[in-house]
């Protein structure tokens, strides 16, 4: 390990433009003397990651590259169907954050009732699975579909769209957080928290600030 | 603001030593181009706050603060009653984040079943009042006293005795990932971790890495 | 204490109408040879509790305020957010009654699924992180705001817009038995009863009958 | 309806020493001015309501006696299985309140978590049940059996039993209020609160409690 | 018991033509060498269970048939209420099925998220307090009422309504399988999962299956 | 399909004695009329499926197989960790049923609280997180480790453990229904039924006992 640490945020899609959008998202959390952040594409991953078979896709090679590069100090798995963290998990002590799960998390820390903004109908299923794992059910407000593709989400034209959603978290749900339910949403987070009034977590920034928490304390302060 | 922003953590009881000892333990948060670290004594505070009443003389001085320095950008209230975090939210725009809060979740992102480990049996009954509210039972694994005081448990010789209640909440509980249930045992984490094998969470180390990773991603990156 | 005992309930704003219009909605309760129910306004509150500050504010005061008269055989606090129940139980072994607590419990002997009248939106966020403390969220329906504010919430004209919302628990959300979520409505109980079908629980005439029950059965019969 | 009405306390059981005793609990609820509570045995009930089988012999019977008596104002069906609770319900627009029920509501507005005293084993199995249905599972600290025949349970010479089985839930399992888990230990009560420490709730005196209240309230005060 | 063994199915209503519906809907799982499936109506049976009277009027008729007819293996009580179950579980050692409970398990076995179709909206009530007792209820997307009589929902021109019903569930309250929530609409199972592209379950199928399960792995397979 | 369906049960491990164990222990669910019962080794399969690794390495070779093998009408994954259950459900339309889920289920149907004999402290934390996923939480009494390897769990020596872990889990975490939380126990099932006075299941046979019933009931019996 460097004297300061390294992340690895890992896209487990192999399109390149999702993982530079969310390098650039992820510049704020990039400090002198706090841990290098470095984002990478699994270029065995699917173009997208849509469905169950893509994640089931992304699991061993996830962990291959886990293996690979134990020169880091924490992972991110940066899909917000958190592909591979168990078997991550298993095969390192250092840790390994999923975008969903430090999203919701980090939700739970800025508001009572959560909004999840998803981009369609079927990941919702997934998710609500996913966070009845979590057992933290009592604390979702409720979850929308955007019905756009991953590509369409990213774009600017997609934010008329996100905001409609969003409002309905707000209004119709009483959720006070929103999460932003897509590892490549990030672009929209400031102007919708100014559009609605309530945080919005985007999470590969949450999940790779849990990783630098993580970085910075295994170092003794004390 | 400043451009880097500066965080606020406030020790609600007035014991400068309690204070001074979690500063030290947030050495590691403190970085260049990150976020100033400032750490404060509420003067009005009691010696400790180990009752209700404790927790409620310190709500309106700590809105106060809150109110006072609007200097700083996050604020964490560094007592594990997490007392006045609503009325502290209430009062502004900006996060505020509580230490148990924040211990709790930064643990459910580091194992599946959470052990406390906590002062004595009294604040067992509080802390589940809270769990309950904050809605995770489902993955509070167990709790257990140290019947310690405040002052007796962040000296050396409490560590046999953390060692002892954290194997009972990892063996006879199945906990897999703990949490330190008071501000002042920090200088103990690392040695936990080595003697159990399991993560160990500080959650004023935890809420402050919450705080700053909030603090840094207000910062636009896109 | 004398023969019969005597239940102090506190009015923690300090608007003494508020006062006025419960102790008659008690009268039901005062019977010779039972408790007797003294109802007084804290004159330290604010002229109405409607923030996390007003809150706050009281909590100390009621305290104080337990302790100033031990001479009465238990507390109701008398207002929809509970102010101060936790600090005020810790002060006296003597019972203390909250009126949202006891609210929802009675609601929960006479129906199944419970339908909470809120003031406002604002509340209604407060409400919910309350009955999850409670842990009691698997029986509630609903919870719908009139969008009034207390002192027209208590007119008689509010009566229409009470039977409205009251009418959408029952129908939209399956509500079966309804709970005023304020401590000024009970004038409107009977009459919301006819006109809904539903039982209808106030607050407050839930939380001194409580306080009755408790003061009686310290008397040994057996 | 008499002026100031009247409440059917029903003992589902045909031992009529069973009725007397509780009735003689139920004498510090009986106020001029207030309800008649009269206390009746259902004759064609069992001995003792041992199992589901007796719950079931008593379920219409009840009915029918409810039906007959409609010139009460609540009822209250004394056995802890409260058998027959929904189909009384179904047959009257009057309040009708189970012993099980009301004990445990009244327990959560005394304490956070509950212990529960049964007489046996199988009574546990199908208390849960019973817990669960009413959804309050996360508010009980745990319930240990007395392992004596409800007979054996009422005498004097129980009582020693009822403290050891008392103080293994206070604690082991962390409880802060006790509920008797039988309709014929209300002669403990007093002492068992001396002898713990706890507040410990009679459920037949809870359920003619609340019958008592909505008896009171039915009439208008305001 | 014969080599076969034999499974009784009752209705415990006593309309004949309910009882021959579903010994229809039963045939496929009539094989050669496994249990024979008889179906048997309630004589002592209201011609329908609409209310908790009717169900309370089965319970101890339900006891006695199971008693009299100890040469089956196994029973399925055939309404949707589960009336008896717990009173027939006690009385013999074999296994006894409720439908509810039945279906609503084998459900869990093919959906994440479950959705039911009751006859109207006063037996929705009773089925949310019976899955609550369940504890199953995380996984309830919603229940609607087709607001039909028993006789009503078994006619082929019942079809239409549930079509509209079962699509409401799975387009507004996100439901991926289907309950049918009475034990008279089997013939409608085949033409509803090609309407809506969903699993639906048949509740009495559903029971008799776990039945023909628990008969057959009674013998030895080792 | 053939006229009589087919189901494929699928031993995750390639190891062929577990299959042809589990082959034995499904021939009472074999009939004439009825599936056939095709029991197969998964060849890519580790020799045992212990970590979350060997889970993941079976996910895509169970999808294939399941794709393969579209002669057959349903398929049981038979693997206590329930691997690939949800990618093998996203590739077919036809029932695909998980052995630790379908056990659950039907224990749920057997019993009010479940107790599970798991062969290993590691796999406790990993089935909690299933059971979390579930939403049954609450009907778990307890899970106890036999602390032994797949081979030794088989094996007729380990009954007298497991006997013995079974009667802790009845007498002091008070489970009625027993699960054997492992694909290789079945030869033990009788006897400790006999041992213990309660029902065992286990869960090849009851995921095979859904297929079986999924596979008949697709045929219209109306």
């Amino acid at each position: 390990m460097s004297a300061t640490g390294r992340i690895l945020v890992i896209n487990p899609n192999s399109n390149p433009e999702v993982t530079q959008g969310f390098s650039e998202a992820l510049t704020p959390l990039r400090l002198v003397g706090g841990p290098e952040i470095e984002c990478v594409t699994l270029e065995e991953g699917p173009f997208g990651v849509e469905t169950q078979e893509h994640v089931e896709q992304v699991t061993l090679p996830l962990r291959r590259l886990v293996l690979a590069r134990g020169d880091v100090s924490a992972y991110v798995i940066a899909c917000y169907s958190d592909p591979g963290l168990a078997v991550c998990r298993e095969a390192t002590s250092k840790p390994v954050f999923g975008i969903q799960e430090s999203g919701i998390l980090s939700a739970m820390a800025r508001g009572e009732q959560l909004g999840v903004i998803a981009l369609g109908p079927k990941s919702i299923v997934r998710h609500m699975r996913y966070l009845r794992q979590m057992a933290v059910m009592d604390r979702i407000a409720g979850e929308r579909p955007l019905n756009l593709s991953v590509a369409a989400a990213e774009r600017p034209e997609a934010f008329a769209r996100l905001v409609e959603i969003a409002k309905e978290l707000r209004d119709l749900d009483s959720a006070d957080v929103l999460i932003l339910g897509c590892a490549g949403m990030a672009r929209h987070r400031h102007s919708l928290e100014e559009a609605t009034g309530l945080p919005v977590i985007d999470p590969v920034q949450a999940a790779t600030a849990d990783a630098m928490a993580s970085v910075l304390l295994a170092r003794s302060g004390v």
